[in-house]
């Protein structure tokens, strides 16, 4: 099913190292290739509603296999998938969900973060998925 | 878990008092600092699809520690949350919902406020958040 | 829709006053003849599962227009109503619900009361319920 | 809110270690004092069914503060807890999840673990809760 907890492991510290440098308290999860939780970490004092957030953005990244703010640019008004958010028991489309990938560029799950502003969580969900050894 | 059932009934008791100055009909709900729900009041002939609203807007206030109007203008198309609403099983983020907090400015709770135009619903909130001692 | 928010405000001080007698720590829960919230109370460190709970039993109760406890005479396997909990977006069939009827015997809500042993919750809403003038 | 993330996670480094020795393979969950998760880790190969339970089980502990199989004791057919299940959006109260204390014995969150016999996830879910420092 792809990615291991070991790996996940290294993603939520890297992820939390990158929040912890910026001042930051973010909910961090990855699902693996099956968009299954594999580890989750919430750091204190961070947003409640955004565990829920991180875990979605974590299962639509690897759901779509992109970016989460990528799928959010077609799913506005008028967009080609407009209100996708209804399916899979709630989607979240803006950024901060990313697929994660092997050396051989296959997708083997997602990372998602959710505590600040959407610039703030695509920047440590990317710390997130470069810890990965 | 912060807010005592005391201090709900206070606010509670203060929202009813500032609707029923107006002329207004509410569902008035409080929740502590883990988000669970400690008092509720639906005043006589009140809208019944508020009930819902008023705890979904305690609840997202508590859940980003903001009011959730504030949180709606983010939410909007084409904004930086778009469509957030789909998360936690459903926010409300128009106003009526406020954190309450300690007089050491702490996060202890969120009142949410449902039954007349949005203006209304968060003077009646702010009116319940003040009344607590 | 029968109760009115003062009646189920008296509801909800009976019941605290027996809990509080009885050295207890409750969640009680109050709704209308449409079965919709009128009023909600949990006291400090009462169980948070019982906040759904308190909440389920006052529905139940005005559902079937009977005690929570004797709906769970006939949900038992091989009884007539086997897993009737399934319906209404769950059900509770323990004792701690009662319906609240005028003086006229026409019912008017319920109360459901949770937190303590089944025995205790039922008396505490009865308390309840027999707190409204 | 309870525990903080560094306590759960000498939690959950007690139960992997406990889980490991045994040749288990687990899921493990840990919940603040409100109720919301703050932490979790799938061992490589546990089972999928398990993410959702080992939070429940979670959550079910620091709902009613006690083991769930001690709850599961009275929701049996006859007992006096009955399908109790059914509220809070689903409980699991078989063992394998019980409440996390400070010194002074206060609840500060609840542990869940899922993936083996129920005496097994007992167990560990017990080497993670004394895990903590």
């Amino acid at each position: 099913m792809g990615i291991t907890l070991a790996q996940a492991e290294q993603a939520i510290a890297a992820a939390k190292a990158k929040s912890t440098e910026l001042g930051l308290k973010m909910n961090i999860a990855v699902v693996d290739a099956g968009a299954n939780l594999v580890a989750f970490a919430r750091q204190d004092g961070a947003w409640l509603g955004s565990v829920d957030i991180s875990i979605k953005k974590a299962k639509t990244a690897r759901f779509f296999d992109m970016n989460t703010g990528d799928l959010g640019q077609a799913s506005q008004p008028g967009g080609s998938l407009y209100n996708i958010e209804h399916s899979n028991g709630g989607l979240i489309t803006f950024p901060g969900g990313i697929p994660l990938k092997d050396a051989n560029g296959e997708v083997i799950g997602g990372i998602g973060v959710s505590g600040s502003t959407v610039e703030n969580d695509h920047t440590v969900a990317q710390a997130g998925a470069s810890g990965i050894n």
